[in-house]
């Protein structure tokens, strides 16, 4: 394991060991404040992404390494026309590790190839967001103990939610899991991924169009934004998006131990009267994002100790 | 004491606790230099500032601390919608406190509302901006030794200039405060201000349109800048813009330990020539805004020894 | 040595000494991870440039202290009118020594005259660049252990690169220098600097219209882009570029010990193909250009023990 560009690079046994050691890591934070000290992360992002960014600098904070890095694409080389594979060479000799979003496709495994450290995709377009995958697994397994027996409900745009697809990819490598998929027609998961991942690996699943009927049915409520322009039209939208807003009143027909998760930024898709609900855990799942980059960081450092 | 969003928020007391403590660190900045050790500032500029934004992260990094951030908000998740509740939400896993500048009135006020980390307002509109009003009192305490018994001349744009309101909010607490108030007929302190503030406590006043006259009486000048764009027309700019800069020969005037502050940047309304004066104390008060900002930190985080 | 405005501030004999303090801290990186505990870099960067920022921010981090700054002019408080006289004088306040880019010539040497920090000129306009000067020194010196006796080509565009005209500055002070200028005639180096400083200095120069024919002679191959809008028209530029575009093929005329450099970012002038060939030594200046700016801190700060 030297880099991070899909989630499926990693095996289970590589992905429990993260989660172990993240796990470890939220028992006793204080222990892990040192471990990198001397080390520099580079955080280069093509293109905006605070939550993101901000979570790797964090991480590597917590850890006792630095940070340096640029935000956005007008602030970099790239406006010179310099290739990917020429900026990781560079900043190989700038920092131990770095973190990269792109906003073309493939950018970070180009990166990877051409560098001297290890390389974490931080999303490339549409494609991968293996963090946000290991976030998902970690806030999963913390609050419930395990990653097996689960119906899982992904809710929203399932068709353009690459969060949805990677964490569908990395759940059916588990026993006896479940999944729900609740969606408009417009926006159900593309024919691959149920036919190749789903189907393939005989998992149980279901595709429905309304929310309320399968909210006592869910161990995990997935949820995404439904973006207006995926529509073709303002009233479709308009019809269809209610169906798809999680509230309070649908809330009283979920498990009492359901968890409610969503990869952020939220706009209108969940309610903040849902916010206070014990089982709302989206912001608790921020916080996780960092404890698995933390663990990740370690890993592909190979520090002492992890 | 959880959180900084108007400078009235500070008792007298609480405030006098800041500056003893700023005045501690002056005279023994090595004593202070890691006791935020592991402590992360998040610093939160959805418009840009450069001068406020690097006086709280080299403040931050004076005590020992690490700094993460974005300096405008176009490479923050506003421009996908989120909003200033759920993105604090999430900053409260990532950092220890934060310093937030917002172009809305009121955005810090409800990032304290929904923070789980002590939240300081670095500017919120033309609202407030209680750090300035901070560095300016902590600059007339340890050059002038009280911050009671002063005549304080304001001179330029008193009515947009929101450091002027602030800093007359805050000075009415003290006893024997006078305040000499120079700016053309279209510039002065608004009527709620001069009633319900000036008045109200008691404070002997003067307004007046020619800075000359009152130059002897002065022992603290704070001059502010007089935009163009304030004036219905250029010729009422040009003829009246001369009355309201200072000069070497306006300096004549004054008394020997009169001090002239400013909030900065400075455009031409003091002239250089006043910069090798030594009663021009601008560029020390941006000193003694990271003095006070390190004390603002320790405070609120309630940092040992403080 | 207070600041570094131009490569020529620095005497033969203090460049030397910061050339071997980088040699001493390549040797034993780990020896100076800490010497600049508790101070603070200031990168200014009114125009955007990644590389040269980054470096400066791995150099500060390696010696163990800490960077604020900003990265464009945007979020800085120029947009407000505030000169750079002002703007370093309270940045004087922030930090302990600054690098700062700028659009402008010159602004670099007002900024040093008015700061009361150390401030290194980190590229003014198409003027100065030293710590590129350095960075390129410094890898001569490492790679081939010597400044002297080396016949250096200079390919490309000589007439607006200002990291030619810097480095052949630097070079005509060392004794047995020869020079090979190829360039197309509308790129060749400007005459003041053949006249006043090649001829003026003795330094045996020949100028060629191709690549080829030299290659056997060099030692040094310093590469520059060639760009499309310096030309007149597309047909003298397309005649023309592939003349000076190093390839595998024109490598095999080189010696077996000669330096391909290029200051970087690298457009299509050196065939990636080349890459690889161990005499292609310009990633491996980038990493230079991180311990001569370790260095070049360290004597400024005036550390201890440099």
């Amino acid at each position: 394991m030297k880099h991070l560009i899909s989630p499926l690079d990693l095996s289970v046994t590589e992905l429990d060991e993260i989660l172990t050691l993240a796990e470890e890591i939220i028992e006793e934070p204080k222990k892990y404040s040192n471990v990198c000290n001397g080390k520099k992360i580079a955080t280069l992002f093509y293109e905006p992404s605070t939550r993101t960014r901000l979570s790797f600098e964090a991480a590597m904070l917590n850890l006792g390494g630095s940070v340096l890095g640029f935000s956005s694409a007008d602030s970099s080389s790239a406006s010179k026309g310099e290739s990917v594979a020429d900026t990781i060479r560079v900043i190989s000799s700038y920092a131990d590790i770095c973190a990269m979003r792109h906003p073309k496709e493939g950018a970070p495994q180009v990166a990877a190839n051409y560098s001297s450290i290890p390389v974490i995709n931080a999303g490339d377009g549409g494609h991968n967001h293996p963090t946000q995958t290991l976030t998902d697994l970690l806030t999963i397994k913390n609050l419930k103990g395990r990653l097996d027996t689960l119906t899982v409900g992904f809710c929203g745009d399932l068709k353009f939610g690459r969060t949805v697809h990677s964490l569908i990819n990395a759940l059916v490598r588990y026993e006896n899991i479940n999944f729900v998929l609740i969606s408009p027609e417009e926006l159900k998961i593309p024919d691959y991924l149920r036919k190749e991942v789903i189907e393939e690996n005989h998992i149980p699943y279901k595709e429905v169009k309304v929310l309320d009927q399968v909210m006592p049915e869910l161990d995990i409520l997935y949820m995404t934004r439904v973006q207006k322009e995926r529509f073709f039209n303002e009233e479709d939208y308009i019809r269809l998006k209610d169906s798809f807003i999680l509230d309070g009143k649908k809330m009283e027909l979920a498990k009492e131990d359901m968890l409610v998760m969503h990869p952020l930024p939220r706009v209108n898709e969940i309610a903040t009267e849902v916010d206070k609900d014990k089982r709302a855990v989206y912001f608790k799942q921020a916080e996780y994002g960092v404890y698995v980059r933390m663990a990740l960081i370690m890993k592909l450092l190979e520090v002492a100790g992890c």
